[in-house]
């Protein structure tokens, strides 16, 4: 067995900096550096029979470049779409990330954010459910920089949130139903207290009291339990005794079920009623029509989620983030005698 | 502050054991613990200002209760479901996962490879892209646990690979689209020279040059480049040209690109052509025929995939598992005076 070397050797012997040895031979910036470069460096480091000791380095340096992020579920679209963005940027950052799913189970949240905090991350990126807001005191205590993305609390500070206008979001939906002639719109949403999705329902129901003067607007909500069901009952119900026009789905997972339930009963997307969902999926292309949605910008929501934990001077900054409609087929304008 | 307080002062004075102590405060087996007990704990802990400390818990135990998972990108849908079920699995045992998407880069897979022995995880459950196998070394140099998901290499054991059987699923798509009455099948495949979906092609070659006699079968495949129009291009080219009566999507991106083609086409399923999709999709249910798929039991392979990492005994053991066709109206039966 050889010697045990330093990075500074293997440097010295290739003739490159400390730094780029240290970023190969632990994962850093490896977008950033030359292919071949970088197998030079390992291949010299495994002659030498090197080994990087990511503990004893997190023990002297305290970081363990690791960041933790809690979701409410890695397989739904949503969040796994966030947990891409984020990896992607935190790998930019020289740092991997750990998942773990609440599954809006407060307790579980709980759990998770003590493991995470036990193993020392770095810092702490969270979708925090209904209820586990009064665990970010542990959060606070360990003085591990965070922030909540995609859920607000009226308690955090609004630098401390990474999320978008719901409210606005809502309203541009509603005007856009308008403005296409459809004046009778159905909302569904899940059940829940969750305040930025109250902030997506105050949206819609006060834009649409405004556009329909005294009619009360039709909001349905869905528990998560038997929500298939559910929406089949309840769409029935709208299209059919209600006679609504439009109908707007409040997330993608009600989006999923909602068009199962109009492809089951072949009601036809814009004639009987147009349809708009909120966030991006690349299933809405195989609907009959394509589909109208609210275009959250997930992308730079996950990249500013990273930067704040990793940099002082942008976790001060206050954003909202502003929401998109790409208006696709199924809120297309009906002539009165294309009409079925 | 109190003085420093061990596990064993909560677990006496709380009259519980150590390793429930230990549990709650490493956020072990969540799923099995009483919540209250549990927030006793925490509370005890808290009050008494008590800090684990994972490092220093990893250097004695030379456990980090990390399992690294490399996957080809957390946000398809096929992965994000693997990524959820390995989470359960991982954390019912105990352990956290840390993901890593490799994009099928081999160079990019073996810089997460580095990063995760690096941070010393307890065992690595890898989506091998193709030339990556020559990695696997790094990790039998530093003995550490692997599995091999949803790929296959000649060089591994057999015993290190979960993963299905592919030559045999196609043989039953095949085979149930002959049953059904369409005999002309064109399957829709990445180009790619992994082992696995070498076999998946296997299967349905030779099985339908069996059915069909001299016929070539027809065989398509696309670059992840461009593969949006390649697949409108084959799609047409297979109907309108070839004048098949089936289509076999090989992967749920391809499958989510062909069904928008054909929705987009207004191509009638299953009267113009039928239709099998691999892997499942919530999205299928909203094509306007529900979708005859291939179903991989992930939530079995993924927990075989945890339990092979952190059991020696199941480590030897060999199994293929076995996919199961699911049957819906994409590939019903055309009676002749019904077909378009």
């Amino acid at each position: 067995m050889s010697k045990k070397v330093s990075m500074k050797d293997i440097a010295t012997e290739l003739g490159v900096s400390v730094a780029l040895v240290s970023y190969v031979l632990n994962g850093k910036f490896t977008n950033r550096i030359n292919v071949e470069t970088a197998e030079k460096i390992r291949k010299l480091a495994k002659q030498h029979n090197y080994r990087p000791n990511q503990i004893a380095k997190s023990l002297k340096s305290s970081k363990t470049y690791t960041i933790g992020l809690i979701i409410a579920d890695i397989s739904n679209l949503f969040y796994s779409s966030i947990a891409h963005f984020i990896e992607e940027e935190a790998n930019k950052q020289g740092y991997n990330v750990v998942f773990g799913s609440a599954y809006e189970d407060p307790e579980r949240f709980a759990s998770i954010l003590d493991v995470f905090i036990a193993k020392q991350v770095d810092g702490l990126i969270l979708a925090v459910p209904e209820g586990g807001e009064k665990y970010l005191e542990r959060v606070k205590e360990v003085s591990l920089p965070f922030v909540v993305l995609d859920r607000e609390f009226a308690e955090l500070d609004r630098s401390m949130i990474v999320n978008i206008d719901n409210y606005g979001a809502s309203k541009v939906v509603v005007e856009h139903f308008q403005q296409q002639g459809f004046t009778k719109t159905a909302a569904i949403a899940l059940k829940t207290n969750l305040k930025h999705l109250q902030a997506r329902k105050e949206g819609f129901m006060e834009t649409s009291s405004q556009a329909l003067g005294l009619r009360e607007p039709l909001f349905y909500e869905v528990l998560e339990k038997d929500l298939e069901q559910e929406i089949e009952r309840i769409i029935l119900h709208a299209v059919q005794v209600e006679k609504v026009d439009s109908l707007y789905f409040f997330t993608n997972r009600i989006a999923m079920a909602g068009l199962a339930v109009l492809a089951r009963f072949d009601i036809a997307v814009p004639e009987q009623v147009a349809v708009v969902c909120f966030d991006e999926a690349d299933a809405y292309k195989i609907f009959k029509r394509e589909i109208t949605y609210v275009q959250q910008p997930l992308k730079e929501m996950s990249q500013m989620a990273v930067q704040k934990i990793l940099n002082p001077e942008i976790r001060k900054l206050k954003k909202i983030f502003q929401t998109k409609l790409i208006v696709k087929e199924s809120t297309n304008q009906i002539i009165d005698n294309e009409k079925l």
